[in-house]
């Protein structure tokens, strides 16, 4: 059994698609961030750095804490066999990927969001992380022509993107002026990814 | 033999440390980001993200590419049987740390580079990415009070978080204006780091 610390947010669904994808029993527990729970001790113990998501997997030897969600998604990839390849050039570049995923896309879409949905702008700040979202958006597109999935087949390295992308794209499309063109390639893939169960299931 | 692409930036330091912790023989090759190179097609093969430091591990199987500063770790680290746990909870702690060391510090260090180093000052914005630094800063101080490396013994983990440190620390504290107070624990502790042979031989 696991248990899912959480809080709606951009990192949620990602864990949440993942947990669903691994086939592992979990629980949800909602750590209220506006109540400021992710700073309560026994929470920090789980999630050091005091964000959600996070989980504990009780096992027979003992609970494993696992917080940022990009070793969420590798726990839950080496625990259950799926989503990731065990050894050879396809696990490290799921790893990559996902590291993208998290990391780029995942990293830049927060600052873009604080800066655009700002009362007052401040200047230049909307059009800098456009210009980074919108050159990821076409790092992701040159890939997604070339293969079903991120990786070829479906895995972890799919779910962050997927989650980022299908909540920001048209909005990045629109604050680019122009700048982020068609992105068929993307679209048949959010698409694919959204038609899977257990991502339906994550809602 | 593994070929390492780089050119002097936040990342380089990171993964030639790893490539001297490892072991692994190697060669290094500069990709001049001043003339454009990392868009170079045989390039973006590599690195599909048109960023540096990437790795080809040259294998009897076939040449394995990796990009991503925190991939290129754990992949020195799974090739090396080093600084990486192989099960448990200490493997993936060490990963969350890395991601953490990465992405969070590693995230934020650029954007208050950014900013606080741009000849016209744009409101705000130094305040708002020191505030996140200083936070993760005391997250890591907290860390290093219980433990004589991230994960206890030396990892993967430390690495990223060594290097932004040892850069930033002193201008983070400087920039805050006394909201992040002493750090002995991180002082100890970037002593221990630099005085590793590989991280001297990294230089």
């Amino acid at each position: 059994m696991i248990t899912f610390y959480t809080y709606p947010g951009p990192n949620h669904r990602k864990a949440r698609i993942m947990l669903e994808e691994s086939g592992e029993a979990y629980e949800t527990r909602t750590v209220d961030i506006t109540k400021g729970e992710q700073f309560d001790p026994a929470y920090l113990r789980i999630s050091p750095n005091n964000k959600v998501p996070a989980i504990v997997d009780h096992t027979a030897s003992g609970d494993v804490p696992v917080f940022e969600t990009a070793a969420i998604l590798i726990y839950l990839a080496e625990k259950s066999g799926r989503l990731l390849p065990a050894s050879g050039a396809g696990r490290i570049d799921a790893i990559a990927w996902l590291v993208w995923g998290t990391g780029g896309i995942g990293g830049t879409l927060p600052q873009l969001h604080h800066y655009a949905d700002l009362a007052q702008q401040v200047p230049g700040t909307v059009e800098r992380f456009t210009t980074e979202a919108v050159r990821l958006f076409n790092v992701l597109e040159r890939r997604l022509k070339e293969r079903e999935y991120i990786c070829g087949d479906y895995s972890i390295a799919d779910i962050p993107s997927f989650c980022s992308t299908a909540g920001w794209l048209g909005r990045v499309r629109d604050l680019s002026g122009g700048k982020l063109g068609e992105t068929p390639a993307i679209d048949r893939w959010l698409k694919a990814v959204a038609a899977r169960p257990a991502v339906k299931r994550a809602g």
